[in-house]
C-alpha cells in the first residue's frame, strides 16, 4: 500500500422498491460503510433506487465509471422482481447464461434442504458472461463480480457473508481513523474555533454532529484523517475548545 | 386530485459524511418515505452524498429537474461543514443573504435559551434569495423551500417537524395502498404463480421479500396499487398461491 496514492473509492447501489416505500429500513449501507473504513476505501456515495431496468442500468454505468468499486444489494433472487443480474449484464453489454458452477451449487443446496429444482430457482444461476462468483455461505445462491461491480443479495445476513468473502480481493488504501469528543455545548458555541482548527489541519476532516443521548443534548465533534499522531493533536485541541467555551468534555 | 393524472414524484438527498462513514444510521429516509406514501407522492430515489460542494450542487440540479419535489436533509447548522444552503443557492444561481424573519426567530430563540448571538449562529439565518422559510418548532433555526427543493435539518426530530409543517403545501396524488401476505414458503416455490399473477394485474406492483421473524424464515408477498378493490382480489389470489404450493398463510 502506497500512502501517497489516492485511496480507492466506492459507491453503493441499494436496489428495491421496499426501501423507498418505507417498508424496509436499510441496514446494509452502514455495514458496508464500516467495512470500507477498515479497508481504507472511501465510500463516496450511495443510492437507493427502484426495481426499474432503465434506472438500474444507468445507475450502474454512472457509478462504475466514477468509482473503484460499486456494490449493489438486492434483486438477485428467483422472483419476477429480481432483475439486478439482467440489468448489470445489459449495463456491460454481455449475455446472462446459466453458470455451471452456480447451478451445481444450487442443485446441491436444493438437495440438502429438500426442495425441488425448478426454472425459477435456477434463474439464480444466471450470471453475466465473464463474471466471477461471489460465495454465499448462507443459502448457496451466489452473487457475482463483473469488472469493478459486485452484485450482492439484499437480505442482510447474506449480503454480509458475500461482502466479507470478497474483502481480501479488494485493493486497500490508507485507513481513515477517527477521534470523537463529546460535550454539552451547542454547535454555535464552538463553530468559530472549530473553523479555525479546520483551517489549521486541512488534511483532517472535522465534523460537528448534534444529537440526544438519553434525552440530554450532546454534541459530537469528530475528526477523521489518516495520520493518527495528527488526530491525537486535534483531539486535544477539540477538548481545549470545549473547556475554553465553558463546556464539559463528557466522554472521549 | 385527478386520479388519472400522473402522481407527483420525489427524491431525497441525504447530505453528510457521517452517513457514509457508518457512524450514523440514517432514519430520515424511512420517515419521509412513509409520509410520501400517505400523500400519494412517489418517492423514486434517494442519495447519500458527502459534504462536497460540487457533489451537492450537481445532485440538487439533477434531482430537481427530474422530480416534482426534492427534500434535502443535513448541513444547515452553524458550523463550517454546514454548506447545504450555500450549495442550493449556487445550484439556483441566487445569493444567500440574511433573511430578516429567520434572524428574528433565531434572536428570539437565543434569548429564550440564554445564549448570545454570534456570527456563526446567525449563519443559520442565511436563506437563498427567493426562498420561503420552513418552520422549525424544535430549535427555531428554519429550513427553507426554493421552487421544488426543500432543505431540512439532519437531526431526525427537527427534520420530522419540518417535513410535517410543509406537508399541507405539497400536491397530493393517488395513494398507493398495499396488502401483505406472509408465509413459510421459499421464494422459489411461489415464483412461477407470482409471475403469472403479476401479468394478470399489470397495474399492481408485486414484490417478494424473504426475511426472518424471531429466527424463523418468513416470506412477505406485498402488493401495491391505487385500486383497493383490486388489491383485495390480489390478496386472495396470493393466499391461494400459498395454499396451492403446500404452504401456510401465517398472517394477513
Amino acid at each position: 500500500m502506497d500512502n501517497h496514492a489516492p485511496a480507492p473509492t466506492a459507491a453503493v447501489l441499494l436496489i428495491g422498491n421496499e426501501l423507498l416505500s418505507g417498508r424496509t429500513q436499510d441496514i446494509n449501507l452502514a455495514y458496508i460503510a464500516k467495512r470500507m473504513v477498515a479497508k481504507g476505501i472511501r465510500l463516496q456515495e450511495a443510492r437507493m433506487i427502484q426495481d426499474v431496468p432503465e434506472v438500474i442500468i444507468n445507475s450502474v454505468n454512472e457509478l462504475r465509471a466514477r468509482h473503484t468499486y460499486v456494490f449493489t444489494t438486492g434483486g438477485i433472487g428467483p422472483t419476477h422482481d429480481d432483475i439486478t443480474a439482467d440489468c448489470i449484464a445489459e449495463a456491460f453489454g454481455v449475455s446472462l447464461p446459466i453458470h455451471p458452477e452456480a447451478k451445481a451449487r444450487l442443485l446441491a443446496h436444493f438437495k440438502t434442504i429438500g426442495v425441488e429444482s425448478n426454472e425459477d430457482r435456477l434463474r439464480m444461476a444466471r450470471i453475466p458472461e465473464g463474471a466471477s462468483l461471489v460465495d454465499n455461505s448462507v443459502s448457496a445462491a451466489p452473487g457475482f463480480r463483473i469488472h469493478n461491480v459486485f452484485a450482492f443479495a439484499g437480505v442482510p445476513r447474506i449480503m454480509q457473508a458475500m461482502l466479507d468473502s470478497v474483502l481480501p480481493e479488494l485493493e486497500s488504501g490508507p485507513v481513515l481513523h477517527s477521534v470523537t469528543v463529546i460535550s454539552n455545548l451547542g454547535e454555535g458555541a464552538v463553530a468559530a474555533p472549530l473553523r479555525k482548527l479546520q483551517e489549521q489541519y486541512p488534511a483532517v476532516d472535522l465534523g460537528s454532529y448534534p444529537g440526544k443521548v438519553a434525552d440530554s443534548f450532546r454534541l459530537s465533534l469528530v475528526a477523521r484523517g489518516t495520520d493518527e499522531a495528527q488526530l491525537d493533536q486535534v483531539k486535544i485541541a477539540l477538548q481545549q475548545i470545549i473547556v475554553d467555551q465553558g463546556g464539559v468534555v463528557l466522554q472521549d
